[in-house]
């Protein structure tokens, strides 16, 4: 047979090429007159070490990792992540801003457990007798306790313990039970109590149901730590600082509002949410001035809370809760960026349980002309059509600014048109849905359809010490292994996204982009040295 | 606070319900003419039955089955879904056409190692010596003699036994080490060499790559057996009843024509495709004689093939089975349906690869005005931009008629908007995708956004004697479990679109389709009754 003629393949060719453009016109990164020459280059670097590693390190044998490949279940492949260059290049790339986090679940659980150890006021107990076989699964409890306060108990271990009594923290893990391993027993059980660990995720707790109970445990054990006025202003410090360290400048995290009042210094339980607020408030003036001070202001713009409570209580809980927002955004202006309502979505009520209160508190918030809107999570589900999905259409309808997860909403063709149309950003959290067994691993995740639906996003981490993703270099050193179409450019604008959608306003926002315009040149001028070097 | 007027919420529940029907808009299940009062009462009772049980088997504790739900990894959940009435419900649904199945995969391995042992000129042999701890892991080879042939070797596990050597199947069953577990112990590895085990799916092999070894080498030891002429007949004949039974009344298997000639009962090995090709023929017509005289025609429409060859060959070779598809198409114009490039597409040669003798053969069938369309698999994967990705673009550029798998198209808003429009359908295998590791389970299966988007799908089996989905029970309950939207309608839809976009031609597609929905209304009566009998 005669060879089709060239023109017929030329054509073929245009066409393909034409058709991949199409496909891709909607992606927020494929604007090209952004790409200068700088990150063209850093670009073919990035995607070259990302090819060379995939061979090198995915495909070699590793001891105890059966089956490495890269974007792999991240619990597992963690050890595997560090050993890499790309890792160690995007450690250094300025990611914008957080806004995707559970205030409680942003410290290293080793960090607030050393913070826990110095505070004599801490007593801990727990609901049944310690017994190796079931320590695993037996959840500490922590409680800041007034100084005159007396125990009659100094072990938690022996067989005279009698469960609900409190035992100082120090008393109980110096006499921690030599068969439990002793105080590094002790430590390892705590700490393994406020994370979710690999045989967890994918062996025992291996559906979305199971590792939410779990993940309900972390959070009732570190606030029993973090909601303690001593150790909550360290904590927010070491939150801001890891954060910056890590190349992130602005953080929104949401802070759980339920507990209606946490324990001061005193172990009394009497300080408020205007109280703490101020605290927090404090120490993010404080780390501003010190980076200031530094001359490292570009480093940290600040910091803005997303107020949340949990969707298991009463509308008229609700109701409480919205006044008290409104009361504080009143206070802290400045400072409160939004509502939120939090939880299993699966499991508990749907936003439109709440329809009446939300709807009236839309209405209260624009009359009297103040910026407080939703953001709310929806669509945290692998659901099709259920209660959880169906979250989407509320949430978009009641005016979201942005959405926590949204991970169902790529089933949706009209919302993604909406959310692209009216730019309500998707707070994704790669490895928080690989984690809650939303998705096996990263390459099944649903990121690319968002993106190539245009899709704004803002990457984040969700709940880094639960899950050790410490910072965002890990989910997006797991959005550019997984996937051939991301490169610099979808760095770059997740990054800048996660600006762009903050709610930083006017002239902070301004700063906020150029300041990091100016490290990203600086980031793309480091790859190409760092290859150089190589 | 004021409740937000009466007003409000009405506006509101409006605005929500109008959304969600935009947004399910082109969902071709959502016709609303279509839905019949007999059909809305079925519905009514197959969502009841999804929701009890979804409690009280779904949610249960199963013997070693620690996370049952609903769509779960098909290999641990077979032995619970066959206990639900679900599942004896849709056993007795029409399901229309089966239109994406390996013929060499489609009767159950039990059924054909049964026709195996009834042929004494089949031999077996092995690569290397039998042991306890290899044996799982090591191939049976097949192999029909001629019948003066004479094996040295009567054992395949003694000591003795020369690697390569073939020995008559039932001496080799007969023989079989009692250490290796006797005959049965022959049995299960013979077996469970064709099939994939959870062990396997689920821990061993669990990622796609890996998994895809496994897949090939049932394969190669099937063929060994499947492509003996005598087997051959009487293991089309199993699959074209076994698929009656099961309520399909028309098959459009992939044949891979990669062997050049099968081995006939003299143990020649000399039958031609055409020769083939024959005895399928024969067969197709003996089963649709049998059903008419029966008066069961209605049951069974026929079938057509798919030729296929695999993409390891090059384009020269290539060439010469595009040929020999094309002669088989006049030889047989009513059998031959289509061509198609099977095999790994994450590790073999994509369809640019070809491109030359692709175009080639389009034009030339073209100008022959011969109805010989590709129907190519594309897109099998979970890679982002890779070249299987991207075989996606070109089988809908070379004008294929429907889309193997296209797992990946999701991820592609232009290429679902063109198989919309253009009417290319996808042919869904959601078991086989979950067994190959593409997805964990079917809640996480992309089908509800391939669904929304309203691209047509053809659900399909694949290989159900490696996965153990016999029929399309299995794969249909899967899918009604795994969606809150699904329901009757859905399934309805899914049945007649694989009618609709089979290879079936003008009246013939009429007949079946006709034929279809006369038992589509007994089925909806009889799932009415089953209800009352309850």
């Amino acid at each position: 047979m005669s060879s089709p003629t060239s023109s017929a393949l030329e054509q073929y060719k245009a066409q393909r090429a034409s058709l991949i453009e199409q496909d891709y016109l909607l992606r927020r990164d494929r604007l090209p007159s952004e790409v200068s020459d700088l990150e063209s280059e850093a670009d073919a670097v990035i995607r070259r070490i990302r090819t060379e590693e995939a061979e090198s390190i995915w495909s070699a044998s590793h001891e105890s990792i059966p089956h490495p490949f890269p974007g792999m279940e991240f619990l597992t492949g963690k050890s595997i992540i560090v050993k890499t260059r790309l890792f160690k290049i995007l450690s250094k790339m300025p990611k914008g801003g957080l806004l995707h986090a559970h205030l409680d679940a942003t410290v290293n659980a080793s960090y607030l457990w050393s913070l826990a150890l110095a505070q004599p006021a801490i007593y801990v107990s727990t609901s049944s007798v310690l017994v190796k076989e079931t320590l695993s699964s037996t959840l500490p409890s922590f409680k800041a306790m007034p100084k005159d306060f007396q125990s009659a108990e100094r072990s938690l271990s022996g067989d005279s313990y009698t469960p609900g009594t409190w035992v100082p923290l120090n008393a109980a893990r110096n006499s921690f039970d030599p068969a439990l391993g002793g105080s590094t027993g002790f430590d390892d059980w705590i700490i393994g109590s406020m994370m979710i660990s690999p045989a967890e995720a994918y062996g025992t707790h291996n559906t979305v149901a199971k590792i939410w109970n779990k993940f309900t445990n972390t959070f009732l054990v570190a606030q029993g730590l973090t909601r303690f006025m001593p150790i909550f202003a360290d904590y927010v410090r070491e939150f801001l600082y890891s954060s910056i360290e890590d190349g992130i400048s602005y953080v929104e995290p949401r802070i759980n509002f339920l507990t209606k009042f946490m324990t001061g210094e005193d172990g009394q339980q009497d300080i408020d949410h205007k109280k703490m607020v101020r605290i927090f408030d404090g120490v993010v003036k404080e780390v501003k001035d010190k980076m200031k001070a530094e001359g490292r202001e570009d480093e940290f713009i600040g910091a803005k809370i997303i107020y949340s409570t949990i969707r298991f209580i009463t509308p008229e809980e609700l109701d409480w809760y919205l006044d008290d927002c409104l009361a504080l955004k009143k206070a802290f202006p400045h400072l409160i960026a939004g509502f939120d309502l939090v939880g299993n979505e699966n499991s508990l009520y749907p936003l439109t349980y709440y329809l009446e209160q939300l709807l009236r508190f839309k209405e209260r918030v624009q009359k009297e002309g103040i910026d407080l809107p939703f953001i709310f999570h929806a669509g945290e589900t692998l659901g099709d059509g259920t209660e959880a999905d169906q979250n989407l259409y509320d949430a978009i309808l009641l005016g979201t600014k942005r959405i926590g997860h949204g991970f169902s909403l790529v089933k949706h063709p009209k919302l993604m048109e909406l959310c692209r149309d009216r730019q309500i950003a998707l707070e994704v959290c790669p490895i928080s849905c690989v984690c809650s067994r939303l998705t096996s691993s990263m390459p099944a995740h649903p990121l690319p359809i968002i993106l190539n639906n245009g899709v704004p996003v803002a990457l984040s981490s969700d709940d880094p010490s639960v899950f050790g993703n410490m910072g965002l270099t890990y989910d997006f050193f797991q959005v550019l292994v997984a996937s051939e179409v991301a490169g610099l450019s979808t760095l770059r604008t997740l990054a800048q996204d996660s600006i762009q959608f903050s709610s930083l306003e006017g002239s902070e926002k301004e700063v906020a982009l150029r300041a990091w315009r100016a490290r990203w040149e600086k980031f793309l001028a480091y790859i190409i040295e760092s290859e150089r070097d190589n």
